[in-house]
């Protein structure tokens, strides 16, 4: 998956475990249009609070480095000189400016970085950097996740060809958040439009609203949530800054590929086996749909009986109703995909309920809750809670 | 544990398994001033339905009709119309009002009640009905619950002495809620003071607050859940309205009461290894000192980091970061136990965090966040996340 004027590479650093690829480098040939959310958790990691700072600018971009294994959060003062010595290192190297590279940690919180190695791994990377080495990248910034998450799609526009290729990171410490789009893990955007600034950012912040800002592993927020896109303009269209014909396109381009990541994400999500649509229609307000439907998909008794194969539709009915969002009971409809498990608030009986657990042995299956109380409608991508969870997040250190 | 006035007993009624005490009366001699508190969950058991507006008349009760196995939730009109058959019969039984009987229910939310065999239990329960049948009844409401809880105190004032016996269940579905005082499991309350209605359902609200409501096993609130404090008037004190001087005795007895019942509920929280304090102080106000609480008390990592004997305080900064309280991430403390393990944002060193992971070996540790931020403070009690709460709630139908 190549985009043109992109090069990448991966090296193995050494930040937690040997021999593993833990460091990334994503390079530009020339400044590229950048846009970015970063998490908003109050408690910031260092690379995230010196991204901010670099963005304050609006300036361009040639560089992203990455590390796994270790989340510069919590590491103070010293955790941003680190930033800052990445960032003159990696310009050193590259001939840009330090303020044109961008630094993503992700990993345990609370240590320092290993600067020795970690400049050798930046220094092993650019050494190798390549037109086919994101998919390295998308290897080397695994944490918990068992497997690389990568989408791309090609787009054209007159006789213009472009491309986008997306990676993301993330299993656990995955959760939505109802304010403005933000991150809720790693992700990098590549592509080769001719854009305009602010209607990149804008193309990201909604790509980021309708996939990553719906999603839910275990509810946490992390410290170090960042999205970043780049556009490089070697496609040569012109420019687009929201109000041309490429503009729908490059929208809609984006959000396919973000929610492709999103749920890759969510399939990979610490120990689980399970992913399922939660969509609430019917509410009064498209806020109730929102709080009713994170109530459910967030739900650790809801997300244990999507592990148990269980419809227990009487898990899901409480948890919309704790969720603050205002409905009738008794006007209530519930399905598990195609099968309706509850009517008006009771429920249609156990041949009703047999069928939808045999539809909850598949992998993918959805829960669709009516609220009977208007017309708005909100949907969560989440999985179920299973022991492989626990075991996970309870060796995590160890 | 006797109180005077009450008399009690308990009776396999085969509700969901044979066998088992499954279904409790608890009854006074004499009308009684009867408080209560419920759930805030907008879907409400029929039992909670029926419950209220019972008690929006301010009357007194001479009896409780309680059952395990069912929790005679989304069924409709013919869930009011059980519960009024329970109160019927049970009140012919005992010759007293049909509308000074409360029937209150747990278990699974769904299904019809048996009445056949509800109405036969509730026969033999009030044939066996005794001053030492308390036990009992905490017995028969068990449904996750590895055992029964109860507590009791005795206060003196004057010549008067008075009895204070009260019992609660509940290992799944407990949260606290922020608002006014409601419950977040059954318990009951038996005793025999003379007190004014206005002041006995104060007494009951503090004691709720201060106890059920600041308590979390999983974040997930129920349909059912209740709280009802029952006064006898035999220990034929002067009525107490307030202004007394039993008043600010008894408070402290029944809030004592009900915390320590707390504390069971999170010991045998459903697969529920540890028990830990949660103590957020330092906060620039009382809220937010709440929202940091609360948000590390239910963070899944943090939960499972605590099953995992982890001093994460990586997981534990993040959730207080995401949790809406503001404060400066630089100025936060956190200790386990005495033994502090952050410093102003950072790490004290590994030396500090193994003494700490050999404090998280115990049964029942504590958590304190300092925010630095303020003076205010707030504290929740809650469990680790254990793959055996998984299992519990993945097989809980089956």
């Amino acid at each position: 998956m190549i985009v043109p004027g992109f090069r990448a590479a991966a090296a193995e650093a050494g930040i937690k475990y040997k021999d593993r690829l833990d460091l990334g480098c994503i390079v530009c040939e020339r400044p590229a249009v950048t846009s970015a959310v970063f998490t908003r958790n109050l408690v910031k990691a260092a690379p995230v609070l010196d991204a901010i700072q670099l963005f304050s600018g609006g300036k361009r971009f040639r560089a992203i480095v990455v590390n796994s294994g270790n989340a510069n959060a919590c590491t103070g003062m010293r955790g941003l000189e680190d930033c800052r010595r990445i960032r003159r290192d990696t310009a050193h190297l590259l001939g840009c400016a330090k303020d044109e590279v961008l630094v993503c940690s992700t990993g345990v919180i609370g240590a320092f970085l290993p600067m020795d190695r970690y400049v050798a791994g930046i220094e092993k990377a650019v050494s190798r950097l390549s037109e086919n080495g994101l998919s390295d990248v998308a290897q080397a910034i695994l944490t918990t996740d068992t497997r690389p998450k990568m989408a791309n799609r090609t787009i054209s526009v007159d006789s213009y060809r472009m491309t986008i290729v997306a990676m993301a990171k993330g299993a656990g410490m995955i959760s939505p958040s109802m304010g403005p789009p933000h991150a809720t893990m790693l992700s990098f955007v590549c592509c080769d439009a001719v854009v305009e600034h602010g209607f990149w950012q804008d193309v990201l912040n909604e790509a980021v609203d309708a996939s990553f800002n719906r999603i839910t592993v275990d509810g946490d927020m992390s410290t170090n949530d960042t999205v970043v896109a780049m556009a490089s303009g070697i496609a040569k269209n012109p420019l687009e800054n929201g109000t041309g014909i490429l503009a729908p396109i490059l929208r809609e381009a984006v959000t396919d590929v973000l929610m492709d990541l999103a749920r890759q994400i969510v399939k990979d999500g610490e120990g689980a086996s399970k992913c399922v649509s939660v969509k609430v229609k019917g509410a009064k307000d498209v806020l109730d749909a929102e709080l009713a439907a994170r109530a459910i998909a967030d739900s650790n008794l809801v997300k244990t009986a999507f592990f148990g194969q269980d419809p227990n539709w009487g898990r899901i009915l409480a948890a919309a109703g704790r969720s603050g969002a205002v409905f009738d009971p008794d006007e209530v409809d519930i399905s598990i995909g195609s099968v309706q498990i509850v009517n008006k608030g009771m429920p249609v009986g156990p041949e009703a309920e047999a069928e939808a657990a045999g539809l909850m042995k598949e992998e993918e299956f959805s829960v669709v809750v009516d609220l009977g109380a208007g017309s708005h409608d909100f949907q969560v991508l989440t999985c179920d809670l299973t022991d492989e969870y626990v075991h996970i997040n309870a060796d995590y250190r160890t």
